[in-house]
């Protein structure tokens, strides 16, 4: 029998959206940052990040208990870095996930403000929540060191300000736009992974596994996007070449949308190739992996 | 012999300077983002919260040793709140401390990303550094809670976001006011103090006295600002006197300046008494709060 991957996206799913709800619930958001908060938290995108987490656990020790805070402050940050992007200053996008952007609706202060709370609270929920499961310190300390490298300034805030560049610069090589995509996408989904398996259990040599699956999902990922803002027929895409007049380089500009398409097949099959020989169920991984490669928006 | 506090603030401010020159070395600063980043962190202004957690740590174990990856924290998550409140968006500032604003070189963009970068830098610097001391894990996790939730969503970002709605709003009281100050302001000086004091072992005691202690030279130092803000004859002040124009509501347009002045000498008294009983010299944080006090500028 085949696994159902729709199946088990939309549990894990419903398990992320219900720890954020009762994490930061939105009838309690009383003042306007609180309103700013829930508004872009809930009810969130495709939840990849926590996802991920929960299913790189999974792997490990057949469980996902530890890791859901975890999971839950990469969707934190995630959130924060969507809202400070779409700011007029940053990628100027009005609509975010059929809905006004964050900035459109409270206004640029309290949007840079929400995204300040969301990576800020991140690490607080995540410590206080761990330590309340009775995982180690040492091991807390280890997912705060893995997340807040992959999301600060040698990650995905590098990435960003990378992006930024792509945006104005000179011609950029394959090598440095792949470069892009690993600090601005990457990084973080692998934080996400890399953290799942750690507050499972999991040992040096199998992080390395899954450090490279997620390196490479993670390129992919991104190269995928840029193929569906050429290719895809919804608004976002239609917007987003509107935008591509402005923006000179993605990796779509440079090679063309057919070797696109090859690079994130090789990559994902690569990615795949890293699952072998791990003792539990490796098929939520690899199924998300060719999850992400068929999408269509 | 008096204790010659301007000395002490010197030698410390010097420690403080030297760890972020290395954590942050400017020469190694090659992108755009990294110049933002040291561009706002050297020279820096007067490295108060960071003092006050080597004093803190200090007076209860006569070293600082442990404390100075914190201190070097609490100033870089100050350093990115003041690049964001500075955004045209917030407080719309064209200079901070004699020198363009950091978005006034760099763009908003890069500024916003300069700020998020040193925001979480803040946590895995601070997490590696002390863990390489030999700090205990438990250790660290508490002081990363303490200043993650005095940073966030129920302190100093909230602190910011009620201090916007003041430039708007109705006429406020001056409780509300005062507890604006306290989220905004104190909560991290509190966190500054505390995590200097639990890195040098303090008793739980210990801890609530100093941070009634740190409350109140907080809500002392925002309150004397606005004092300075009317009074003062340097560029800033009368900057901040062309603006108070559109901002209607502070401490001393709502209390007077004699009022507002009394309010500054009694949270400073209500704070010395704090200091009494600890075992070892109070000069510092004592005199620290008195240099507060009577600061011109």
């Amino acid at each position: 029998m085949s696994f159902d991957i729709r199946n088990y996206l939309d549990k894990r799913k419903e398990i992320v959206d219900r720890a954020l709800w009762e994490y930061l619930p939105p009838d309690e958001a009383k003042t306007k940052l609180q309103q700013s908060i829930v508004y872009s938290i809930h009810p969130g995108g495709k939840r990849l990040r926590p996802v991920l987490c929960l299913a790189a656990s999974e792997l490990i020790c057949g469980s996902h208990k530890n890791a859901l805070p975890a999971a839950c402050a990469v969707e934190m940050i995630h959130t924060y870095s969507i809202i400070h992007d779409d700011l007029p200053s940053m990628d100027d996008d009005d609509t975010r996930r059929g809905k006004p952007a964050n900035h459109r609706v409270f206004g640029e202060a309290v949007a840079t403000l929400a995204g300040d709370a969301l990576l800020t609270d991140a690490f607080s929920l995540m410590t206080e929540k761990l330590l309340k499961q009775g995982v180690s310190p040492e091991l807390i300390l280890r997912v705060v060191s893995v997340i807040s490298e992959a999301a600060g300034s040698k990650g995905m805030v590098l990435g960003q300000a990378f992006d930024l560049e792509m945006d104005e610069g000179e011609h950029l090589s394959v090598n440095e736009i792949s470069n892009t995509y690993l600090m601005k996408t990457a990084k973080m989904i692998e934080a996400s992974v890399l953290s799942g398996a750690m507050l499972a259990g999991a040992g040096e040599e199998e992080l390395l596994r899954l450090k490279s699956y997620s390196e490479k999902i993670g390129i992919a990922f991104q190269i995928k996007d840029d193929i569906l803002d050429v290719t895809g027929s919804d608004d976002t895409a239609q917007e987003s070449r509107e935008k591509a007049g402005a923006k000179k380089h993605t990796y779509v500009s440079v090679m063309e949308i057919q070797a696109s398409k090859a690079k994130v097949s090789e990559l994902t099959n690569q990615a795949i190739v890293e699952l072998e020989s791990f003792p539990k169920d490796p098929n939520p991984l690899r199924e998300i992996a060719v999850w992400l490669r068929e999408r269509e928006e």
